[in-house]
């Protein structure tokens, strides 16, 4: 069995690499990114993601969880590291001689590799800006049996530790794709594929509407929304009640709001 | 016309006065709290809600909303001031020069005050940890047409910076209660009232449920859930069906699953 390795400066390349990975400039230069947190790492092991470094405090108190994670890791031939808590610290932000983070590398985005018959239910965010409202979605993916999430345009990075976070695991289960709009269309187009939308335009209620599999529920950025040529090129707009002074709920609300209403509707996958 | 007064230092009192609002110690000792934004702080005048104190960048380019803002704070007698810059960046935390920010006196929160029948959908929350979801909720509540949020045991402050953003305005418009569990079940069983759970334990979907007005959606903390005393008072449990590997949804999301799920079955107000 190999052995941790021991790291004892801030000025380790190590730790300072993976203090980098919070950065997305980095993130995106090393195609690595991190993930915090003994059952957010459980979750990714059990879907069979392993990280390729896992770091925990010298002194951190034995769980079979982490042992089994520990395992994982070495069994896949990757690096395990212990730091005293003050230099955790430096890489997870945190003070918490508890914390253990890991070094995934990034999924594959392209588009390509979807097959929209996969699931009925996908959920589209049109440049989202909040790693909490990405990270949310994903979970409702999750949840609703979706077929993943694709990202339009300027999105929020869905690898930041803050969109990681708010996944709750989910960022290990679902499929991610990012694209710009002209190539969603081409693809979505290209096979069966009905695109959805909450427009305030439209008079058709949502609990009403024609949801049909595979089913491609479009939310449109926190302060604009989606631009109207995208809203026009849908196959279906759909209103969910406003009754009070505001015009719009949050973008993660909104998607689950759709998701479960077609999840009732259109079945399981 | 009241002019506005102009600040200059960073010790003024008044900035600091402000600038330490931002903590929830300070906004308890004071009854006050801050929004930030000049859309909020329009939200509000709309609700009729208008600052005791409003600040502005001395170079800040004239706005009709602006305009409209100061007109109502000075009508309400309260005071309008302008720093420089760098001054209203150490309040607001932000380096935007259009940035403005006004002093709210908190609301009453008390229980007693909120009429159980003066809308069919309430949301409770109960340890609510995290000011998005705590805004968000509130924001839910808006658009459903809720009597507005219960806050049971020790739940994130509703008047924080973060909570009151993430309400997008819905902080003026809605009712919100501070309340332990014990209080709180007491003023519900004293009149009508149907308390409702989302749980793993009962097998009732929540799109078959019997709800009733008026009808109070009971959400537990993000990590621990319900306590189970919580879940065996409700006199509905129901299940929003979990087709991952994740066992629960993002709180403000299983609150606006379960409201809109209440509104369309029964009811508008």
């Amino acid at each position: 069995m190999p052995e941790r390795r021991v790291i004892t400066g801030f000025s380790n390349p190590t730790v300072k690499f993976m203090r980098a990975l919070r950065d997305k400039k980095h993130r995106r230069r090393e195609q690595r990114f991190l993930a915090e947190g003994l059952r957010l790492l459980t979750d990714a092991r059990e879907c069979g993601k392993v990280p390729e470094l896992l770091a925990m405090a010298t002194n951190r108190e034995p769980h079979p969880l982490l042992t089994a994670l520990e395992d994982a890791v070495f069994a896949a031939g990757g690096d395990v590291v212990e730091m005293d808590e003050a230099v955790l610290g430096k890489v997870t932000g945190k003070d918490n001689p508890q914390a253990v983070a890991g070094v995934f590398a990034e999924f594959d985005t392209s588009l390509a590799r979807l097959d929209q018959t996969a699931a009925p239910i996908w959920l589209v965010a049109q440049a989202l800006r909040d790693p909490g409202n990405l990270g949310t979605m994903l979970r409702t993916c999750d949840a609703v049996g979706a077929g993943g999430l694709i990202l339009l345009d300027d999105c929020t990075d869905p690898f930041s530790v803050e969109a990681v976070r708010a996944s709750m695991g989910a960022v290990f289960t679902q499929r991610i794709a990012t694209a710009r709009w002209d190539e969603f269309i081409g693809w979505l187009r290209s096979g069966p594929g009905q695109l959805v939308a909450a427009s305030l335009r439209d008079p058709t209620d949502y609990r009403e509407a024609p949801y049909a599999p595979p089913c491609f529920l479009l939310i449109g950025n926190e302060s604009q929304g989606l631009p109207a040529a995208y809203e026009a090129a849908c196959d279906l707009r759909v209103r969910i009640p406003m009754l009070g002074r505001a015009d719009s709920l949050n973008a993660a609300v909104a998607g689950a709001v759709l998701a479960y209403e077609a999840l009732a509707r259109i079945g399981r996958p």
